[in-house]
């Protein structure tokens, strides 16, 4: 008997959920959130907003109808991450330096607040599978959408450098800019410069998501004393990876970003602790499910 | 283990359906709309969209956000179902004429068709539970919204004549001209009138709906050989059922109401068959609940 050809429970309480967005069609955040209200009790519904092309008004529309209508709050990703920010109520803390968010939460009286859990999560899930990421500068390469929100993940959290490298340059000042002080950070104008005597290095760009099989630094230049954390997740084990594991160096897979950002999240539509092995879990079978694996 | 705690199926197919109205917070809709979708194998979830004081702006709105965000349509009621008539894209035929919508359903293109399943559930309630009605006069008891709907179902299903009764004649008045002819229909100014020689008999009003516990009709006046429908559902067995019911008459409770207009309206948002059954179980299951009666 599938879940959904079970006869429901007439009373649980209810949760409505969603993701606006667009190509959307193979998240796995709508089974990550489902199965940790499922876990906690609640009878979670996150349903996929897939719309191309919104413009502002569209935008809005959109968002006044998850104000009204039940929803606790919706998720916002690619292209709309930027376009949402002008149009809630309140913003998180440094949101609006950081520029995009990823999380609104429908508040008492019907009022938007954008949250960034991408930046958050990611801060939290470098602090579980790293630690402590104060030995030494950090090499960030990537100063796009997610760049820009692991820059502010790591201002929180002791960095004493953090060297940015984006092909675009203006990519990388604009993202100092906006850090505005609040860790040490420069603009490098190579990897190489950024990797030279680093502790750290992080993957922001898509380099090494499939079908590409690029690696975004020169494996030579990754020391066996390095963390390296990768943002892609489709291979969990990128180029990047593979030879960071094979030198010895700690390592950080995309998953973790996707996992803690759906925590991160979840906690703030429910209030709740969100349940993290489940989450997990739902996002290992969601990739086991992409690969063709079946479930046993 | 509750049905909210199982942990969900990763990939079903997904259905969002809602009901905007006030009060709404007891209402069965969403465990029969959740049950007739998991029997269908469908991960259905129907929100209570409930809102007090709407005016046509806060609707639009709603409706935008129905439109916008995934939803396959709604169900709209009291106090708010003629209010988003002229919202809508489109009607189904003869519901401008009725005035009143009950389900929107939102089409290709984003475009909300307002649907009567009040009038057509109680149609096929009729058919079902009493078969030919073409046998005598019918008395209407009731010309509000109920009554309404109830006129245009009979309008479809060979009446010979029906009598409205309303405290309100205007009502009654309004309900003969707006069925403008679709069956010989007239407004009598008694219910003894309504009722004498009739060979059915039906209440659309609130009488005999807890805490009240009148009878619309005198129960003298009930003949064995007619049949007596109630749109009354708390108690099933009304005053008037309970009447009809000792002196021998065919009758049908409010719950077939309630049942038929879900199916209709479950058949519209999805194009499938209605699992009459299942819509009828869970139901009972709410009105046992409500009762108080523990689940074995």
């Amino acid at each position: 008997m599938t879940d959904a050809a079970r006869p429901p429970n007439p009373t649980p309480k209810s949760l409505l959920l969603g993701l606006i967005g667009a190509p959307i069609a193979s998240s796995a955040a709508p089974h990550m959130h489902q199965s940790a209200g499922a876990a906690l009790g609640l009878r979670t519904h996150y349903q996929l907003i897939e719309r191309a092309g919104a413009h502002r008004g569209d935008l809005r529309a959109m968002l006044d109808g998850v104000r009204l209508l039940g929803f606790a709050g919706v998720n916002v990703t690619f292209p709309y991450k930027e376009a949402v920010v002008p149009l809630l109520d309140a913003l998180s803390q440094g949101i609006a330096e950081l520029g995009a968010v990823n999380t609104v939460v429908v508040g008492r009286d019907h009022r938007l607040t954008g949250h960034n859990t991408d930046s958050t999560g990611f801060g939290r899930a470098l602090r579980e599978v790293i630690g402590d990421v104060s030995g030494g500068p950090v090499a960030l390469i990537g100063a796009g959408g997610v760049g820009r929100a692991i820059g502010f993940a790591l201002a929180g959290m002791k960095v004493p450098e953090l060297r940015i490298f984006d092909r675009e340059k203006a990519k990388a000042e604009a993202l100092v800019a906006a850090l505005g002080g609040r860790l040490s950070a420069t603009v490098v104008a190579s990897v190489d410069k950024a990797l030279d005597g680093a502790a750290g290095v992080i993957n922001g760009t898509p380099i090494g998501m499939l079908p590409d099989t690029g690696c975004p630094v020169p494996v030579a230049a990754l020391k066996p004393t390095m963390w390296v954390a990768d943002v892609v997740y489709t291979p969990l084990w990128t180029p990047l990876l593979l030879a960071a594991r094979e030198r010895g160096c700690r390592v950080m897979t995309g998953r973790e970003l996707c996992v803690f950002q759906a925590c991160d999240a979840f906690h703030l539509f429910t209030g709740l602790d969100a349940p993290v092995g489940v989450i997990g879990e739902a996002f290992d079978q969601i990739m086991r499910r992409r690969a063709g694996v079946r479930e046993v």
